[in-house]
């Protein structure tokens, strides 16, 4: 080989760029190192989940921050999505690629924006309204059997910025914050959906165009967290895969969404599909693809953010099950309670975050994976009362 | 949790050091992330294999060098087998967990202490002797039909210091070498075993004392170099798995080598098993771990060598294939191949070793997972021709 030869190959599009140290972040991590793909890391501080990684740390609101790690990438993508507008638009405009762009991110920072764009796109979701103060959630209250969820816009995560109410009153906080801000910002409000589950659907699009999912997943939301997730979704073949694959591919098209696309569904007890989040990144409903998938969620969104070729996401067995580890009063470091736990269960593949176990704060996960549903969700929650009990 | 505990954990041994930068330590580095392992590898150069977990660079020769880095680890353990004994001593001494530890190591660095070990243990190999000059080496061959393999004792791999003989005088440049060097040493010589198949058989040994086999494999070799593996090896259940295993344990433990131990084995024509090489450490006939069994041979490695339970090491699918990447003087970096290769096979695991593509080098191998032997190794030898055309 030429060194010139040499040279054009060493400036093919290989280097990741991830805005983001957190444990979706250190997730990627493994199939770079496999797929030979050279991910760097911008982090929040010193000591994050993925310090491996971290060649910057720095303020990702700072434009000249994420500018200077810009140019030691081929292209940017994210750990979260709360990277601002403003940011994502000063590294378009320097051309960097960025993936998912500012058009789609915008969509997914701004639950108002959310429902908006899927509402004309003609896409199933609750009852919903933008209420600027306590007569229009009173109204909207009325109209929805007295009881309604309500939601901050922005910045909510992991049941945070969420709530039920039944009078308007208990919104006041944030109204008084949306008038102290001075935006004109308004509140989301939704009907309480009565479901029956929550499923999450996960596809991933590269920038040409290909969209590949997996299958549909059912979750388990405790104190608005995710706790538990099953793959497939039991009892969801036919009508159920078909509607929600349907849904989350016309998502990805139609917000131009690229690398991996989480569609939060609740199937509801008259058997629709209502969408309740997106996110355009790797997901927590999609952990389970690292033990359970010949296509990890974290490789294939390496893949697309880098427009290869998405890989083939059929399962390793017919179930898998994957338990969130949450930070606990009681709990000490994962590491300190892993030997008891492979003792016991050699089959669960265990992931740490390498995180400081704070009260609430996912630390970890494990997933099962087996030929019954039931002796691997068994087994996952033994293995999780290791790091919990 | 009080501060006390917490540094009480902070003490708890999960800091791996590797010795050796090559693809052995870089694969070790995804098991690490998920695990919630800090690895730290001594590199012997900048740019190597493993940089991603380099936090050393330096000449594992010298002894200053390699104590320097054992003090920001729990445990050492190595990317490769020839690390010399006085430093493996020093460590020792200086009280550094060292896994292998060095008298197992003593085996594997030099073939003919190796063939006396073995022996000794009552073990099948091939009958051999040590030869000191043309002459012995004459007598061996007149034993055994004119024809036999001569291997350098030290300093061998993938083909290298291995050569069939049929006259004494083709060792001349080798005698002439050891009676330079002057250390009274001796080649080893070997008959050339008739051979069915070469197999390969894995365990992880824990310093407490479990091992964990995984299945058997079959290996084909091309010009002294692994070319592809087949697992489990076709037709081996019964008798031919349990004598290989049984032998693979009987050296772990008599050895007591701690960490993964390869035994490369001949099946003879009149269905013997013998031993041809060992390797104490992650070994390329077993890189179908990664995407083919439980536990792939890099975690099983890392928890062997931090003394935590071993994993399951069941497979995913029936069959798993691997095959290694060579470079060549056609073949441009894996990375300007990897868009057309992922198009035409998005179920095959692509493993880029990150490695400039010297001819003959390996940088890189494809597993492909299946339910149907044939049309996995079509697929993963398809695959491997995107490289390699």
């Amino acid at each position: 080989m030429t060194p010139g030869a040499r040279q054009e190959e060493d400036q093919m599009a290989n280097r990741v760029g991830v805005i983001g140290g957190g444990q979706l972040a250190r997730m990627m991590i493994p199939p770079a190192v496999h797929l030979g793909i050279e991910i760097s890391v911008l982090a929040e501080a010193e000591g994050s989940s993925a310090r491996l990684a971290a060649t910057q740390v720095g303020d990702y609101h700072d434009v000249d921050v994420v500018l200077d790690f810009a140019r030691t990438v081929d292209v940017v993508t994210f750990d979260h999505e709360h990277v601002p507008q403003q940011v994502l638009t000063a590294l378009v405009d320097a051309g960097v690629p960025v993936h998912p762009g500012p058009s789609a991110l915008a969509v997914a920072q701004d639950k108002i924006v959310m429902r908006q764009r899927l509402t004309e796109l003609g896409l199933p979701v609750p009852d919903w309204a933008a209420v600027h103060d306590a007569s229009e959630l009173e109204a909207f209250l009325a109209d929805h059997g007295g009881r309604a969820v309500v939601k901050t816009a922005r910045g909510g995560y992991d049941g945070k910025g969420v709530r039920v109410v039944s009078a308007a009153h208990e919104a006041d906080d944030w109204f008084g914050a949306l008038a102290e801000d001075g935006n004109g910002g308004a509140l989301l409000v939704e009907e309480l959906v009565d479901f029956r589950r929550e499923l999450s659907q996960l596809v991933a699009r590269r920038p040409s165009g290909d969209i590949v999912p997996w299958p549909l997943v059912e979750t388990v939301q405790r104190d608005g967290v995710c706790s538990e997730v099953f793959a497939p979704a039991p009892s969801s073949a036919g009508r159920l895969a078909d509607l929600a694959d349907e849904i989350a591919r016309t998502v990805a098209e139609r917000l131009d969404v690229t690398g991996v696309l989480a569609v939060e569904l609740f199937e509801t007890t008259d058997e629709r599909l209502l969408i309740n989040e997106l996110a355009m990144r790797p997901h927590n409903t999609g952990h389970w693809t690292i033990d359970g998938s010949t296509t990890s969620q974290f490789e294939q969104h390496l893949r697309a953010v880098l427009d290869l070729p998405l890989g083939d996401t059929d399962c390793h067995r017919p179930w898998s099950v994957m338990l969130n580890v949450l930070g606990g009063p009681a709990t000490g470091s994962m590491a300190d309670r892993l030997p008891a736990l492979m003792a016991d269960q050699p089959a669960v593949k265990v992931h740490d975050y390498g995180k400081e176990p704070r009260p609430g704060r996912k630390v970890g996960h494990v997933t099962v994976v087996g030929d019954d549903l039931d002796e691997a969700v068994f087994r996952a929650r033994a293995a999780v009362e290791f790091f919990t009990d």
